[in-house]
């Protein structure tokens, strides 16, 4: 989760939304990214998704099924099914996003009857950092 | 719709799921994708993301608020999730799936109190040749 945060860090620093994510096979960060949808004129360019499509190209699949996530906020619902898509083992998250979540919030996607992949969950790792970030960069905003 | 189903027939012959998705600007076509995750090693490579993508990329934006999305399939969560968080105005669509939609079927994402954008929806737009051309390739695999 340190190497997410100081994506997401990186994010806020380019006038990003502050969001970070690694992909992790073996214990070893195969991909890191940093949200990036303004400067890449990608509106699919969320942190998550852009270290997912990296390591999958990295390993050669669409496949990421003995990999993990760590990303610093809940993801959305493009996201979660992406991480549902990629079969992705583990997913470990930061701040809970009442807003945009998908995942305890709105539409809940892995508890959906239809999901056809759920990972294991791990909420509220490093949530108070990935949250301040948020919190200083929408202030500033303000 | 045409152009869409075209694209779809392509990712059957690359042996890739059959749907087809193109974006539209003021009547004229600006990305054409066919779904593509296999052979890009892409989960995320839907043949709407892909569209989204070539969109925003030739209009230098991550916003297509005046843009149309056209596809073969109802779209899944990843891809109505890309939808709203790129403001397309209006989607179309022709099959119906009841096992990985996420318009009218699953988490019915549109519906959700947390979306941030609505486009405005019509089903079943083609759906007979777009069905015909999924149950064709599913029906070749067995």
């Amino acid at each position: 989760m340190r190497a997410a945060l100081a994506a997401a860090a990186d994010a806020a620093a380019a006038g990003e939304v502050p969001v970070g994510a690694v992909v992790v096979l073996d214990g070893r960060i195969i991909a890191t990214a940093a949200n990036a949808p303004r400067a890449l004129h990608d509106p699919t360019a969320h942190a998550e998704m852009l270290a997912i499509r990296a390591a999958a190209a990295a390993i050669g699949s669409d496949r990421l099924s003995d990999c993990d996530v760590w990303v610093t906020l809940e993801p959305c619902a493009m996201c979660a099914g992406a991480i549902a898509h990629a079969r992705i083992a583990r997913l470990y998250y930061g701040a809970s996003d009442p807003k945009g979540g998908a995942v305890e919030y709105g539409p809940r996607l892995f508890s959906q009857p239809t999901i056809h992949h759920r990972p294991e969950v791990f909420p509220g790792i490093g949530d108070g950092e990935a949250s301040a970030l948020l919190r200083d960069f929408f202030s500033r905003l303000r």
